[in-house]
């Protein structure tokens, strides 16, 4: 069905649950009913709250309505009709008030018993509503004209699609992403919090959130330095005078934590946005030669984004968050190859944490439209752009073109992701930047004698961590991969008379490695497995007389349920298979 | 010798070398002389500089006046005639002018010649001095009354001791101290480096520096987990509402560095100068049992302290540092306990470190007399520092009382070190805080089912790392054992024959989780070793012919020199166990 059919009947069904609502509530006034993405929505004024037990009334009367056949009549009438006819409903006066002046004024009739102030289009009769499925959603609160000086409304969200299937479909796809999000999820298994007092936009991980960005962290820094990358440790704020340098003063200083005033104060600092101005000092703290090059260093980076705090998301947007940022100093020579191996390393980060399948490509360029947002010169941009285009080529990867997505000194290659409802954002970034070096003084000595000014590439490897994390936690509806899982295994005792033979599994498993805890405690072990079986555990051993006797456990995954009866040092080598190849079920 | 002796020997010398200075240069115009710590210096105005090579000339015309056996001799003078004595020299006239009106005015003479305006006391002769042992130092501007709007006159430091012996003592201390100072050595041996457009007190952490704290983390972060600390993430701000709880707005403000103005913006922000606030919400996540009781919370966590420029110096006194911080909640019962195990934990840390001996303690009370920079009541502070007390006599740590070097929430006990320069600094702290919990709201519900506030113990493990690293720079003059060598070893080949060969030992080495460099230039294997030693490098692996035929290598190491042929399977394993038990030479 085209969008614009889908939408109409959206709209039309909108003023079907219009005239149920009105019938329904006698006070009710109507104020606007438009389609939306997944639905339509109509908000009222009521005395009444109109709680989840009317839900089901207001829909049998729509139907009523719909299996009816009423049509929909349109009449155009004056100004002054207009008024006369919503004189008792503030939000029609207002709207019609508000009309442009050579805009017709028109009414819709739905039967020849209610009518609502409406543009259109509408289908001519409720008849083509038949197969139109529609559910209502919730009754949430919404302000007229969105503006919190204005009365308070009930607005009523409906989902609506042009068949069963397709609501159907849709209602499975919510309930999916609400098991799923992060912003949930992660709080109900206490990997994060947030607190009033600490602020918006600044999650604390929590330890099992913790464990998990800390086994993050170091398969990165281990990964990246094998890869021939180079830990810094740079400190998180510094003087304008560095960002004077780099531009951010000039074009982020509004994305930037600024201490301090620059008219009162001797010294103003601001918290880093970005990593990019603090590594080139190391590489400027000594005279470098071609034979150096390329320079590769990475860091555990935190950064601080002023991000205004209807923007925040959960883990996802924040306004401090942890990233392996990494700058890469080469010659013109070295760029293609030192290009892919960046995205080789990212493609690498995103398979191994099964992330690869919804990843996709953005080419971000500049705007020259907006050539005040950038450093450099049309010459530069277009260089710089035709470079990055021919190795993307090269490389055969398939992007799409954002336009005015670049960073302020360089274009960008984005690889992009969707969240659980559908938002897609920048997880990975890998960006050439033929503008720094020269602004920071930074060259080399090239073969011929002749000082030189190094490209360089910004990257990082996998997202920030934060965000990393979300998106693990609804990839996996917070079942990790066993080398991710804060708690590796429950162990569930069946009495006390076995207490001392779990005490030696549970050692057992400590020694090599693996994040164990004893379920002790006088419950069923029916409870002890669905409790485990709720945090997630991926796997539990049972211990009863029997394996006491036997010197043998009993396993249970939570994915695959009873493994039966095991020797536990062959169970441990098969666990450590499973936790060093990091595999993913 | 006693103190007040050796300090008119040394000021009467001053004497001396002022004499000797107005012999050289003609035009000088003496300010004043005092003695000091190692010696005394005097301040001249001197068109010339008073470069190093005038330092001989200088020494001999004081032997020659100290020889004379020239007298000493005091007159009392009106003022009136001292002014017109020193017409000709300001300083000298400003000094005069500026004499409390009930003072009297005195001179002293050096044999017939020469006097100066000076309060005394004098030895009788330089008859007296013919055993006192002095060198000059160095000369370093200095402003005429320490105003930068005044004159900048040349101050001529000079050692002076008793008797040669303690001379040459303390020349090899300072040569010693020099050749350690982590400010000199740390930035030779490309650890960290300072910018100016990034700031003072915000170290920048090169490659082997980062190499050197990330091993470190990895290791208390390890080691605490061991022990049971669990890890958080928080955040490293908070709206200042944080802190009004925790009283740092109060009571630790002007240390915080604060972003934004409470009279202008609707949310004021601080960086934090401290966890503690931040891992309290991770208690307060959920309802706690007796049963769940302690909870150890460990973090490596990022501060920031808004110290004075004048304060800072190199990795030890910066505006931010990362350190594991851990707050740890218990009950009355377990408190000694834990104390305990937090103090096995900073004890084994310095073993392994090699920084015991070096370090003291220091029992850290509150000041009664300035109660303003203290919460809580009269009671609660004796009721903690007696606690405290106790625990510290039962375990027999020998500590000494520091007053008022309290937290402003509770006792502490600071374990303390000294830098080369004999500066002492704190190094890791334990704090008892009963106050805390209340302003929180943390709670636990008993076995007697009532709700009662845990006992908190803060606590780091070593110190921060950027201050750990400083002192351990200086405790093994940046020849680090070989867990923490940023470079381990150093692959020499003595020529191109044999750098298949190199190749192949080097990727062995790598393998086996060695740092591990080939230095393959075409360079003589004396100037690699040389180069190698003063990187400070564990081992270096000299490759040539023989080696390569017989499938051997040749080992030698910094500090034992040639260790002679090796199986290199063998050397691995030795390097592996003197990598896994940390061992120190």
């Amino acid at each position: 069905m085209e969008e614009k059919e889908l939408e109409m009947l959206r709209h039309s069904c909108s003023h079907v649950l219009a005239k149920a609502v009105n019938k329904i509530f006698a006070d009710a006034k109507n104020a606007i009913g438009p389609a939306i993405e997944d639905g339509f929505y109509y908000d009222f004024d009521i005395k009444e709250s109109i709680t989840p037990e009317f839900f089901g009334k207001i829909e049998k009367e729509m139907k009523k309505i719909i299996a009816q056949n009423q049509e929909f009549k349109k009449v155009v009438v004056s100004r002054q009709q207009a008024l006369e006819m919503f004189h008792d409903n503030i939000f029609k006066l207002d709207l019609i008030t508000n009309l442009p002046e050579d805009e017709e004024v028109s009414l819709y009739y739905l039967g020849e018993d209610w009518y609502d102030l409406c543009r259109g289009p509408h289908v001519a009769s409720t008849k083509e509503l038949r197969n139109f499925a529609f559910k209502i959603n919730r009754v949430s609160g919404a302000y007229w004209r969105g503006d919190e000086k204005n009365k308070m409304l009930q607005r009523v969200y409906v989902y609506g699609f042009e068949n069963d299937e397709a609501l159907k479909e849709h209602i499975a796809k919510i309930e999916d992403a609400l098991k799923r999000d992060h912003n949930k999820l992660g709080r109900e298994l206490e990997l994060f919090t947030t607190v009033d007092s600490v602020g918006q936009g600044l999650p604390l991980l929590l330890p099992k959130g913790a464990k998990i960005v800390q086994l993050l962290q170091r398969f990165v820094e281990d990964e990246e330095e094998k890869r021939g990358w180079q830990l810094t440790k740079t400190p998180l704020m510094a003087k304008s005078d560095l960002y004077k340098i780099s531009g951010h003063w000039d074009h982020y200083k509004e994305g930037m934590f600024v201490l301090g005033d620059e008219e009162k104060d001797r010294e103003v600092f601001a918290l880093r946005p970005m990593t990019c101005p603090f590594q080139y000092q190391a590489y400027l703290n000594k005279s470098r030669s071609y034979k150096d090059l390329p320079i590769r260093y990475d860091e555990t980076s935190t950064l601080f984004r002023n991000e205004s705090s209807g923007e925040m998301h959960g883990l996802i947007r924040v306004r401090q968050f942890t990233i392996s940022e990494g700058h890469l100093m080469c010659t013109p020579e070295q760029l293609e190859d030192e290009f892919k191996g960046c995205l080789e390393l990212c493609i690498y980060m995103l398979k191994t944490l099964g992330l690869y399948e919804d990843a996709s490509y953005r080419f971000s360029q500049w705007d020259p439209e907006n050539r005040e947002k950038y450093i450099g010169t049309e010459e530069q941009w277009n260089e710089a752009q035709s470079i990055m285009g021919k190795i993307l080529d090269n490389l055969a990867i398939p992007y799409k073109i954002g336009i005015g997505e670049a960073a302020f000194y360089g274009p960008k290659l984005d690889i992009q992701i969707k969240n659980v409802w559908g938002k897609e954002d920048t997880l990975i970034t890998i960006q050439i930047d033929q503008m720094l070096a020269e602004k920071f003084g930074m060259e080399y000595t090239d073969k011929d004698g002749l000082k030189k000014r190094p490209y360089i590439i910004h990257r990082t490897s996998i997202g920030c961590y934060e965000r990393t994390l979300a998106y693990l936690i609804e990839k996996y509806a917070g079942a990790f991969p066993l080398w991710l899982a804060p708690v590796q295994l429950k162990i569930l005792n069946i009495n006390d008379n076995v207490l001392d033979y779990a005490n030696d599994v549970y050692k057992k498993l400590r020694e090599n490695g693996f994040r164990v805890e004893l379920d002790d405690r006088n419950e069923k072990v029916g409870k002890k497995i669905r409790e485990a079986q709720l945090q997630k555990v991926p796997y539990m051993i049972v211990l009863g007389e029997q394996e006491k006797e036997n010197n043998t456990i009993c396993v249970r995954s939570r994915t695959q349920g009873d493994l039966g009866s095991q020797n536990l040092d062959d169970f441990i080598k098969e666990l450590i298979i499973e936790r060093e190849t990091k595999k993913r079920f």
